[in-house]
């Protein structure tokens, strides 16, 4: 997110984008190319002026049910349209931060969807594959992000609305815990559950504007147990249908974060499943009545012009829930919140596929309600039960893009976000030549970062090995440029989030720099400072650090698991 | 609570005064005497053999709402009986200390009402003055406790029911935050806000059976600023209609603390009242639909054999309330509680009287719902605003009780008792002779524990003064057999919990004993230990220990406020 152009030149790249994309029915309000190319000037002038501006050079799309100054707040119905006066403070943080806002976009009307077709300012379009839905409600902030025009956007999230369109569009999804973003200029769905929630191209990306966006966090968070990661995920057999693939697809990103060291745990979803299917089968959705049932009856009473007749359905249906229903659903609610959390018990996070399928747009005309009752199958339970969760891609199927989620406890946000990069950032490797070998002192280091054994490894004969002076005893190699010798050694992959806390721990004389091996690759790994090597004994003539210690190399096998 | 007879003795004390009283409207289930009489032996069997039962030697009272295993839960409606097989959680704590529960008492139905005249057990008259309501919906058991019968009694508190009770009937009534007592096994009235509560003769008491109740706090109690007590109390005006004398009586209450050293502040009731309305006005009464609804229905199309017709009509008339009402109400109740708490602000409790009047039976009968409705002005909106309370009798007014209730944060109950007793404790004299006097070092202790200065006084002449080698430097006051003189010093007024802090805290060899004053009377104050007499100065010539320090005696005009 750090500036690389001007944010004069990002917004023209931006405007470029949308021109070339082609796809209107992102925006409902996208603000004249003129108008935006002012505002970034400013930002430029405060940067040069020495401000830091966290997001100075990015642009940003805002979801059309969230006040952005001067223009319309439709909640996509052209006549519930209202001119803000002011910004929602979750747009204000964005741009007190430097970000150019360049329009609002198209959602599910009133936000009562995770299809992305219910809206007349048209249905949206999926980034990837144009005859499949984008998923909604926030199905214009997805796709602006997904297509590359914007870098952020912010979207609202009550069923799942935050990142059903993020799985569906291969990008990023972090929706924080109900509370922790205001949601003061946003047209209500469901008052008390809804959530502002922001789509990236990157964990780093959301995550870094989600710390703009939030209040202080109410608590610290959850005190986590030491140890490796603790990952709930449901077994097979409990995710019920899956679009043809996504099984197994969820099955490698499970794997994914076990290979990583991560403790798999199965729990039962009932309780998920349950509360899931409360949001819309039960009293709850009155709520969305209290919102704008009024005005959706009086709407429909003068002929319902620009009012989509699935949402109109919906909402109009709330109208007669009663009240002592409302309070029996309220009081089911904590009794399963209570079994929900108690299933997730120590875990760091709830590991489940996004949504279920990715329908075309004919197959959610076939079946409006129930299609879109499938997508939210994973995602509904999450605000009523007060848990946060980040959407993140976790690679394809049959060309589309699959997605997965992580869940977790209030205030964890920061939290998913690390475990979320165990998937989205490729595992670095590193070569290691003495106290970090298998068996070592140091070796724990590696395995607690999530680190994995890959295979014995030589160098190129281009080194010297050393025995330096330093506790516990290290060897320090050294490229040469004559008499070099070959030196083995071993290859671990770790996380790329555990190779910069294992930099940041590294002390003095050791460096982490590339090592050229026996078959001509290069792999970053253990080198040291020339400084350490005045008074070393040179060791090279061993050929490794275990030989010099004089450890059969036959041990490195059953030291390590 | 500490057991001044054994159990059995005052088991048999109870049946004897239940039997004098003759007030069989107070319980729904009385355990036959037989039965009761075996179970206090067991109790103490068990103390005799060393076991520490906090509440061994005390009887109690169970409302009928509330699961007592082997009496029939009735609700104060015969037909919805069940016979639990357990004690609910709050009778089983109270159990375990040591405690006999006589019975079950009568109530309003469905603990629907705060009259204490809506049951088909009878209109339970108050304890003082039986031709006036004993208040409810906590009727029997507030009467219970009031008649000596028991010495403690639970009832239970949604809009006022362990409250109104308690200030009509001359006791003190413990309503914790809703969720600080365990309300399983209570046939629930608005389940999301009922609390269980208890009556008992003197905070102490009330306090120590909450201890008990209590499940442990959930989080510290709310940090008090340093200083005095600071009380809000609502200006005269803004209290509405009381019964004549009632608005002098509470004043009266509250220059009490204003004696004792609290500041007093004026506050804006509007959020309070408007919340207060909202119980029965709004939706909220919709989850009285969902306890009993379905069952009050049945009954009423077979007849409504032993409904009570009021209790029956305010529950018939939530059916149809909607579910997108309460989702509106439940909206302004989070704005209002917002301004509740603003108003509230640092304030350690919010004096209000308990209600607003104390009507005949004939006066609740013209008026059943209205009249009802005026005894909850205070009371109604303590539980939906998260908040405790304590009801503490506050004198009396034409020759019944009237009473005050403190009103605080959630986990502020020990607070609350800690101020009620300031109130209900006669304040305590006490003389000082030395570091103790106005100006003196050590005289802030006295106006920290909320002291207040009442004269200048001199002892009989049988005493001699020494100075101490003590820090701050004290003088010693011994009493004499002969060569007695007077020695001035001050007379102090203490709040009674004042003066238990102030002694633990004496030092060597301070002590505090009864003083002989020059007018004969005996008043509690400082005396000295002899030990520290030896090699100690003389002084009983200068006559006070300012007079030997050479501080002139107006001095001390000036530096007390």
């Amino acid at each position: 997110m750090s500036a690389v152009v001007t944010a004069v030149e990002r917004v023209r790249r931006a405007y470029a984008r949308i021109a070339a994309a082609d796809r209107p029915e992102v925006w409902i309000d996208l603000r004249p190319q003129a108008e935006a190319e002012a505002e970034p000037a400013l930002v430029d002038a405060r940067v040069a002026a020495g401000e830091h501006l966290p997001l100075a050079g990015t642009v940003c799309a805002v979801k059309g049910n969230i006040d952005v100054a001067g223009l319309p707040t439709t909640a996509g119905c052209p006549g519930y349209a209202y001119l803000p006066e002011r910004d929602a403070p979750a747009v204000a943080r964005l741009r007190a931060a430097g970000t150019v806002v360049l329009g609002t976009t198209n959602l599910d009307q009133f936000a009562t969807g995770l299809v992305g077709t219910r809206s007349p300012y048209g249905a949206v379009r999926n980034a990837l594959a144009p005859e499949r839905i984008a998923g909604g409600s926030s199905s214009g902030s997805a796709v602006a992000v997904a297509l590359g025009i914007a870098d952020l956007a912010l979207g609202t999230d009550t069923a799942g609305s935050g990142r059903v369109p993020a799985a569906l569009n291969g990008i990023v999804g972090l929706k924080p815990a109900p509370g922790r973003v205001p949601t003061e200029g946003v047209v209500p769905a469901c008052a008390s559950v809804d959530c502002v929630s922001v789509f990236a191209r990157t964990v780093d990306e959301a995550e870094a504007a989600l710390r703009l966006l939030a209040d202080p966090a109410p608590a610290a968070p959850p005190a986590r147990r030491p140890g490796p990661w603790r990952i709930a995920v449901p077994a097979a057999a409990r995710l019920g249908t899956l679009a043809d693939g996504w099984a197994e697809a969820f099955t490698a990103a499970a794997d994914r974060f076990a290979a990583a060291g991560a403790d798999l745990r199965d729990l039962d979803l009932t309780p998920f499943d349950r509360v899931a299917a409360m949001l819309y089968e039960g009293a709850f959705v009155a709520e969305r009545y209290t919102a704008v049932g009024e005005f959706v009856d009086a709407l429909a009473e003068k002929g319902g012009d620009g009012l989509d007749p699935v949402v109109a359905g919906i909402i109009g249906a709330a109208r007669d829930l009663p009240a002592h229903r409302l309070y029996a659903d309220l009081a089911e609610l904590d009794r399963l919140r209570a079994l929900a959390l108690a299933q997730l018990g120590d875990a760091d996070a709830l590991l489940l596929p996004t949504t279920t399928w990715h329908p075309t747009f004919a197959e959610v005309a076939a079946d409006p309600v129930g299609g879109n009752a499938r997508l939210g199958r994973f995602t509904n339970s999450a605000n009523l039960l007060g848990l946060c969760a980040v959407a993140v891609p976790a690679g394809t199927v049959r060309g589309l893009p699959f997605g997965v989620m992580l869940v977790g406890r209030a205030d964890t946000e920061a939290r998913l976000c690390t475990l979320a990069r165990l998937l989205t950032e490729p595992p670095v490797r590193l070569a290691v030549f003495g106290a970090h070998l298998t068996g070592q002192p140091l070796n724990g280091q590696l395995t607690a970062l999530g680190g994995r054994f890959c295979g014995e490894v030589a160098t190129a004969p281009v080194y010297r090995l050393y025995a330096l002076d330093t506790v516990p005893p290290k060897p320090g190699l050294v490229r040469v440029e004559a008499d070099g010798a070959a030196v083995a050694g071993e290859l671990w992959e770790l996380p790329a989030a555990g190779l910069g806390t294992l930099l940041a721990a590294l002390p003095h004389p050791m460096a982490l720099g590339p090592v050229l091996l026996s078959d001509g690759t290069r792999t970053p790994g253990f080198l040291c400072e020339p400084a350490a090597l005045t008074g070393a004994e040179d060791i090279t003539r061993t050929g490794s650090w275990r030989s010099y210690l004089g450890a059969p190399a036959g041990a490195r096998g059953t030291a390590h698991p």
